[in-house]
Formats: C-alpha cells, sequence, structure tokens
C-alpha cells in the first residue's frame, strides 16, 4: 500500500493556525513523523484564501528539510499546484485533476514534459459537471481520463485514480460503499498497472468511532483492489488493518511484512 | 452478522479453571455478557478428558440460568453433543460435524426427527480423511454436505457452514486467506440460503496484534459473504469492524444498526 500522508493540511484547525503562524517545528516535526512512519508521500494543502503559492512554497519547504518523502501538492487551483511544482526537491504527485473545468488539459500537457517524466498525478472519478453516482458512469469517466494519459504519452503507472469515497452515514437502499468497492474492482480489473488512490476517512464523517469504520473501509477497498490511500500514517490501527488486510490478500507470505511493521512500533504498541 | 459467543470454551485457561472447580459464578457471568453484548448464541465447551456430558451438562445449566440465548454445544465427540441436546432448555446449534468418522450420518438423522426441528448445525468443509486444502475440494464437500441435507430434509437455512479458517502466518506463494475468502464467495453464490460462519481467531495465530488481524479477517469475510461468526462478543473494536463492514456491504442503511450498536456501548467506549 502505498500510503499518502494526510496531516499537512490547512483544513485541520491546528494546522491552519501552524500557517498562519507561519510556525515551521509544526511542520517540520508532522513532516518527519509521517515520512518515519512509512508515508511515501506527504500531502501539503495550505487551504488558504489568498497567498496560497507563498503558503505552498513555506510548507513544502520546511516539510523537505526534514524528511525525502515527495510531496502530493495539494490545492483546487491546478495552476497553483503546477506552480508549486518548483518548490519540490525531487518529483511527487499533482493531487488532484479530473475532466471538470478542463484541469486535465492544463495537467496532462505540463506532466507530459521530458523534465516531469517522474511526477505522477491523482485524478479523480467526476465528470465535467456533477459527480458521478454509477459504477457505469465513473467507468466511463475512467476511460476518458485514460485515453488522455495515452494522448499526451502518460504511462499508466503514474496516474492514481481516486474513486471518490463517499461518506457512509447518509447511504440507504442497500447502497453502502459497493459502488465504490464494485469501480475499484472494475478498474483493478481493466488496468493492473494504474494505481487507486482513496481518501480513507471521507467515509466515516458523521459517524462515530470513525477509526473502525475507516479501518474497515480500508480493509475492503484493499480486497477490491485499492493499492494507495491518503490517510493519517500515525494511526496504527488503521496500518496494522492495512497490513493485515495485505496479507490476507495474498500479498505478504508468511506476514513478513506485518510482523517488521508490528516490531517496527508502526501497530500494536 | 449472527454471533457465536466463544468464551466458555475449557481451552481457555481461565474457563478451565472454572469448570474444574465448578465455579458457577464464572459461567453466569461470562453467560449474561455475551448475551448482553448481543450473542446469538453461547458455545459451550467443556475440553476434559473424562466426565464431558456432566461438564456439558453443568456449563449449560449454569449458562442457561442467566441468559436466554441458545447453546451451541460444541464437542469434538458428535455422541457428546447429541446427548447434551437434552440439557437445552431452546433449540441450538450442534457445533460441529463433518464427513468425517461419518459424524454427519449420525447427527443428521437426529436433527430430521420432527421435535429437533428448529436445531441447526455447524458443518465443516474438510472431507473424510485430511484437511480439504483447494477451494474446489472444499466446494466439493460442500455440494457432499448439502446432498446429505435434501437426502435427510434439513432446511438450506439449518445448515452453518464452516469454512475453515486456518492461520495466516504460515501462507506463502500469495495464498494469504484467498481459499477461504473464494471458498466463502462461492458458497454465497451457489447458495444464498446456508449460513457461512468462520472462527474468526483461528486466523491471527502466533501474529502480533491479533485484534488487528481479526478485525481485517473479518471484514473481508463479510465483504465475500459470510453471514457468522464464532468469536468473542465483548471484544469492542472488533463488532464495531463488524458493524462497519455490514454497512458498507450495503446492509445497514443510514449506518443505523452501527450507530445504535455504538450508543449501547458495544463499541466505541
Amino acid at each position: 500500500m502505498i500510503i499518502i500522508g494526510e496531516k499537512l493540511n490547512g483544513s485541520i484547525p491546528s494546522c491552519a493556525r501552524a500557517i498562519a503562524a507561519r510556525d515551521e517545528g509544526y511542520v517540520k516535526d508532522m513532516a518527519k513523523r509521517q515520512a518515519d512512519a512509512g508515508a511515501g508521500f506527504l500531502d501539503v494543502h495550505a487551504a488558504v484564501k489568498e497567498g496560497e503559492l507563498e503558503a505552498l512554497e513555506w510548507m513544502i519547504e520546511a516539510a523537505q528539510s526534514v524528511a525525502d518523502a515527495p510531496i502530493a501538492i495539494d490545492s483546487p487551483d491546478v495552476r497553483a499546484i503546477i506552480g508549486a511544482m518548483h518548490f519540490c526537491a525531487r518529483p511527487g504527485l499533482l493531487n488532484s485533476v479530473s475532466l471538470e473545468g478542463g484541469k486535465i488539459d492544463v495537467a496532462f500537457p505540463v506532466l507530459a514534459k521530458p523534465e516531469n517524466r517522474e511526477w505522477g498525478v491523482v485524478a479523480l472519478l467526476n465528470g465535467e459537471g456533477a459527480i458521478t453516482k454509477t459504477v457505469a458512469e465513473r467507468m466511463e469517466v475512467f476511460g476518458r481520463i485514460m485515453a488522455k494519459a495515452r494522448q499526451y504519452g502518460i504511462e499508466d503507472c503514474r496516474i492514481y485514480i481516486d474513486p471518490l469515497v463517499e461518506m457512509l452515514c447518509t447511504t440507504d437502499d442497500g447502497e453502502g460503499a459497493l459502488t465504490l468497492l464494485e469501480t475499484v474492482r472494475q478498474i483493478r480489473a481493466a488496468n493492473p498497472n494504474v494505481h487507486i488512490c482513496g481518501a480513507i476517512s471521507n467515509v466515516s464523517y458523521n459517524l462515530p468511532a470513525r477509526r473502525l469504520a475507516n479501518q474497515a473501509f480500508a480493509v475492503l477497498a484493499i480486497g477490491a483492489g485499492m493499492d494507495c490511500a491518503i490517510l493519517d500514517p500515525l494511526c496504527g490501527d488503521l496500518r496494522g488493518a492495512i497490513l493485515a488486510a495485505e496479507a490476507m490478500m495474498g500479498l505478504d507470505d508468511y506476514c513478513a511484512e506485518y510482523t517488521s511493521a508490528y516490531r517496527a512500533g508502526i501497530f500494536g504498541k
């Protein structure tokens, strides 16, 4: 499982305060702890109304000063994401693009440049307008995103498909998370190389004991073929459940990774 | 999820001491706590070398004096199980039978009697001799068990198939729990009425942080179609993960059961 650490995010109140006060210690501490816990990427989202590029530059530089994990530049503004690529010491991820507002047609030509060929991109399965509701709609968007990737010569393994994790508490008619899980299953069956990357904690909004709902969702999504997740790498129970699920899916012979992660204190302590 | 509470088991040292000392308080306390936590059946396993029937009678009477949940009479000796049916105040489960040693041909005629028509039975998927290793072998045994059930006129919904949960830590070659999960999936596809019942904690023998491995396994098994489990109903995290998984599989609209179980203190406190 590729883990994108979600803790450097201005939507989290303590992080917003750190950004406003330019509290470098906060960013460095959170970057180092997530990287030490095995985050493959550090998500960096400023969530400020003005001066987003400056805030991203400051956050990215602080994070990079203590951790080697590449950055997932996170913004609703694709131009801010592209602008922030220059602050990154090593290739990371653009988080995120979609067909909406032509973001893909802005980002993919940048990714296609030879100097950016090690960058990846998170692509959401929503369409040009409203959010896609059915598996068929999401698979149709998936097909169009992959066609665009091929048009620009971007290899499948640089694409991180976000299948749109929605909150569970409002679902009815036997829906649950079945649309999401079936979308993941169909993407994995259609393409073994693309990454499938979900924002785990979206599922548990407004539920009690969110950590248990997050764990159950991550486990089911791994069972369906998800191989990447945006999550809190410091949550030991979630990490342990994910490693156990991978072992059950035949991805960890003799539970060697599960056992070493336990010994390293990643979970269970 | 139908839960068979596993705590009244002489293989657990504290329970063995309680059985040896005929400590009724221990049995009553464990029976009541499991039933209060929502166990649909209380497993009762004496695990004594001599006097099994007397031990079962004492355990069952103590349990029934404080809890209405029916008993799952658990013994390797099918004659002891049948002998103990008379101690039960209400119909429960025979746990377990298999094709091995002709146990099914002893138990099914008893279940076929009109006065026993509300009793159910746990049937293991091992064959006459060695344990079955492949999905195909287990499905072949499943077919033979169901043929026997029909021969004796035992309805599908009285059969609780145990698909043989094995320890994960020794699996290699990408196996994981895939045989188990695929067996569950195929049984569910073949028969919507039979119950599928696994001993959850078998999966985590010799692993650290067993509770996380148990949770991950229960969630994946629910995703595959398991609807019953032998487990510790007092383990709140496991109960919460199971309820969350059921909501994700579309079995709990608006997460109503998940939320009420949380409010009732079943998990998350």
